[in-house]
């Protein structure tokens, strides 16, 4: 159907390889550990959906004793040649400006990860701006930014599969280092356009009812805002019902930091690790990975529910629901971070917590 | 108008001295906090419930530069003579069978304190069992057990200001070790049955609509449940329209340990110890000391949302918004624990972040 409207985009080798290594969970896995749970002195089901977190880790990790190694924070920068519409409150210098704030240790991401004991690797994907003498950033650069999707298709495909391709090394090597816990998180000024875009030819919901307020626009901006991610969407997609192909969506009015993110969650889902994903924008990535390659939702932990509207219809679309819902709207990977401590300590809670048989605690008289 | 129906409580000297002590916040702290929040690197107000969270604490604690300090969890322990009616799932030994898993080490909230690096205090306020060598735990039983409300009031005037004591003396003590954070929790069966007569009583809601499941009553068993609940509230407060007094309502359908809670929120606050509060009973315990003490409600902290109805009824009444919503209702303040590490996140974002000025970060160019 949709190469009626547009041409596939060609994935490279690399990134079809990772796409026919993900594999979904082996059900006895969940089952086993939902037994173990609930043979804990504590009445049934009654931590919710710290038991939930803790049966899809067991079963995606294949592990007897769950352990959680070697954390990290990935946040991929880029910018967007959007912005030259004007949709973002901020100048687009921002984003060299808070890679530069990242690599400083002054970013709430810092913080956070500081707090969590989780290593953080800020990886360059396509800002616009030359990082010389930046000790700490990973340079993975496309492009200087995307082109501007109001006008022309944001990637070429060779760029798309350089963008997905960092994701996949980053996730492979992570894996190789030994971690099996990492959060995703970005930085773009620009970027809830996109994520605004994709989400809309994603789901077919209108635009206007997914735009937010991004950092900050007052409400006549916010309407320019979806008047050109609409204007966007028709140019690239036509008039059709039909659904236009994932992978064009995130070539066409996509970013390069949510290419990469795509490719991390697919990189991170050959190789069995858990991935949080964090706000809208981190979400339209992981949508595009699951929409690719739907074992991959297996892997994903969804940090929290984001204040901006569009992101409650991906996650709602991927079938995860989210940790925590703190009314941010930050990004960088933060509410992905903030859910470590409760990830852990679900994690914990499957390993120490003593059963009913071994405390010599008497069970209810009921199921 | 309450005194028609019943002759008020008489509170012991202690207790009166405590309530004295506590006062509100001062404003221009609050707002101070949020404009150092304003000047931090990120866009206004994106940390959403943190940012909250943050300027409650420096108000409350009134530093210039927040600190946390000595957290701990108190986990208090009581019978309920409710049980002989059947309100539980669970037998009644299972109080002091759980009460001896805390002191091993073997429950949740012991994985939690461990996680978070939380002392965890046992206090026996009114368990029916004897615990001859139990080290690590708190004697301060008042009574064995409440007596049955459903025919008599569960405390006498003594009783309940015994209690409330226990409760005032250990966040007392708390705050003389230096703790500026703890959590409370309990452990009762049957006392979900205490919580909902309590929030009935408080805030005037028929009882079918508060009543949950407990640790897990079937449908019918529920019915039943609220039914003699229904009942003590008509035997106890007769069929006024008037809303009786908090204190009488607290002695007569409350618990030995939900008193304890409440001394230990007034007690906290006149000491200005932030406490967080865990699941329906917590709150049933803090509603009380808000009640009769309503600037104790500025050093609160809601921890999570229950799955117990009567829970939001009483969060909503005391104007305090929870940071978890996890399908939780487990106790022992395994809510409360969790959002230490969120708790302590917010402070060291409030700490440690750049701001704009110092990062070199372009602002917005609109509020």
């Amino acid at each position: 159907m949709e190469a009626e409207l547009k041409p596939a985009v060609e994935l490279s080798a690399a990134v079809e390889r990772t796409i026919a290594e993900i594999r979904g969970i082996d059900e006895r896995y969940r089952e086993k550990a939902q037994r173990h749970l609930d043979s804990l002195t504590k009445p049934l089901g009654s931590l919710g959906q710290l038991e939930a977190v803790a049966a899809q880790y067991v079963a995606w990790r294949e592990e007897e004793v769950p352990k959680v190694t070697g954390k990290a924070v990935f946040v991929f920068a880029g910018d967007h040649g959007i912005t030259d519409e004007g949709v973002s409150a901020y100048p687009r210098e921002v984003t060299p400006q808070m890679v530069r704030n990242f690599l400083n240790g002054g970013a709430a991401i810092n913080v956070l990860a500081r707090h969590t004991n989780s290593d953080i690797v800020v990886v360059d994907v396509g800002v616009d701006a030359d990082f010389d003498g930046a000790p700490g950033l990973l340079r993975r650069k496309v492009r200087r930014g995307t082109r501007n999707f109001a006008r022309e298709a944001a990637m070429t495909d060779a760029e798309l599969n350089a963008a997905l391709e960092v994701g996949i090394e980053l996730a492979t090597e992570a894996a190789a280092q030994g971690r099996s816990l990492i959060a995703l998180g970005e930085m773009g000024i620009g970027n809830t356009s996109a994520a605004t875009a994709i989400t809309a030819a994603l789901s077919g919901k209108p635009v206007s009812a997914l735009t937010g307020r991004g950092t900050g626009l007052d409400a006549p901006r916010c309407v320019r805002k979806a008047q050109i991610i609409d204007n966007a969407l028709h140019l690239h997609f036509g008039d059709s019902t039909s659904r236009p192909d994932p992978l064009d969506v995130l070539r066409c009015v996509g970013g390069l930091e949510i290419a990469a993110i795509t490719g991390a969650v697919l990189g991170a889902a050959a190789k069995r690790i858990a991935v949080v994903i964090d706000g809208f924008i981190c979400t339209a990535g992981a949508a595009i990975a699951c929409a690719i390659a739907p074992d991959a939702r297996f892997g994903i932990i969804a940090g929290h529910l984001s204040q901006e509207p569009g992101h409650r219809v991906l996650l709602e679309a991927m079938g995860v629901k989210p940790v925590l819902q703190l009314d941010m709207r930050l990004g960088e990977g933060t509410g992905a971070v903030l859910t470590f401590p409760l990830i852990e300590s679900a994690i914990r809670i499957y390993n120490e917590m003593a059963t009913f048989d071994s405390a010599g605690v008497s069970e209810a008289s009921e199921a």
